[in-house]
């Protein structure tokens, strides 16, 4: 993802990694509209310059953005160091993907994780969509905050998982008991398909399928609002849990 | 919308709204991949045209489906009409959305809504996004299950619907009580806003603003997802509320 055009992801960028900025763009005639971004950029020691209407258009051919920034590759976390960290951790909550293709929905995923507060993403390396610029783009910066691991044998992993006292829970329409019936307050790894829903081997590494009730005649939910749901739900049942 | 080319969208409306289909086509050599949507069709005395390869390309350049089909606009639902259904019915569950622009939301917003039960989404005429082709295609069909009602003006509307009885709800970032801790049983409008949020107006409108509890420091859910929480926890009120 080197090149970022998304005000609010530009934003993200420089406030939470300016490590990882390269290089920062702003087109001439919009510095006082990109005032606050310009100040940021200075309070973190980040090289910027000013481009004519002409250079900047040279340049970003395309791009219908004022501002444009160059970074470094978004940064995986190590599998096994997430494994080690959820170990030590109190409780944690995780979500894996078993193959979503979709930038879109991965992007939205990200921007859902973060506002919802789950710990981290895991996906597969093959034949799984990457954080792509376009996924940077959707998630408005979430990625910026976000932890994702990117595992070789996704069935492998939710083993190891179980072994250190996690519990996972696929996520499916036709799924046993509603997601809402489920103890979700403990550690735990939701497990969700990717657009054409969860095959066979990942549903069996689950401790149990849940579903989300829907309507009998239209059940099938995006993945992204799947994942929405079932995050609200692990968010509400911590939260508000004490009070019910 | 006069041209389907999405699958599930094509067989949702032969299977709901023959009435509606002006053509469908077919390119040779699909017939037999094809063949639940030939029988369906003719099971409802559509017609439909299977077209050599050339001829298909040529009429359709640029799409890449082997089917297509020609329907007549999308139906809205009179807003009076809507009106006096809800006097009459039980207990409706209703959303009105202040400016959707973005088709692939209002899409993603069709398709969660017939998922989890909404009775009629409510939008304005103008500065919003309509019922397009793209709407239809990204709701994979829900287009044809759904109920929508374009109003002129959205803050008077709203004034009507709780003359009925109707609680009207704002769903807002900024809100007050948790949207879990507010009984949602009864007779409800949730109030969204467009991709920027709720307008101070419609925001007034409503009997009270709720809050889904987000990250702090990344509070902002996209639109579609919030109205996904918020529908998701009205049917787990009215499904599981009888337990609890």
């Amino acid at each position: 993802m080197p090149l970022l055009t998304n005000k609010n992801s530009i934003f993200e960028v420089i406030k939470e990694h300016p490590e990882q900025v390269r290089r920062l763009w702003i087109e001439q005639g919009s510095e006082r509209i990109l005032d606050e971004y310009i100040r940021e950029a200075k309070a973190k020691g980040i090289q910027f310059r000013v481009l004519s209407k002409e250079a900047f258009l040279q340049q970003f051919k395309g791009v219908k953005s004022h501002i444009c920034l160059e970074r470094d590759e978004f940064s995986y976390v190590d599998p096994d160091q997430l494994l080690q960290r959820i170990v030590s951790s109190g409780n944690p909550f995780l979500c894996a993907f078993d193959g979503v293709q979709d930038p879109q929905n991965l992007g939205n995923i990200i921007r859902t994780a973060v506002c919802l507060d789950a710990d981290a993403l895991i996906i597969p390396k093959d034949r799984a969509c990457a954080v792509t610029d376009t996924v940077a783009q959707v998630s408005r910066g979430a990625v910026e905050h976000v932890k994702i691991a990117r595992v070789t044998n996704l069935a492998r992993y939710l083993e190891e998982l179980k072994k250190t006292g996690v519990f996972c829970y696929g996520l499916d329409e036709r799924g046993g008991s509603p997601l809402w019936e489920t103890d979700l307050k403990g550690p735990i790894c939701l497990v969700f398909g990717g657009e054409e829903g969860m095959r066979r081997l990942t549903g069996e590494k689950c401790d149990a399928v849940l579903q989300i009730p829907t309507n009998h005649s239209f059940p099938s939910l995006n993945v992204a609002t799947c994942f929405a749901l079932a995050a609200y739900e692990v968010r509400r049942q911590r939260k508000a849990g004490h009070g019910r």
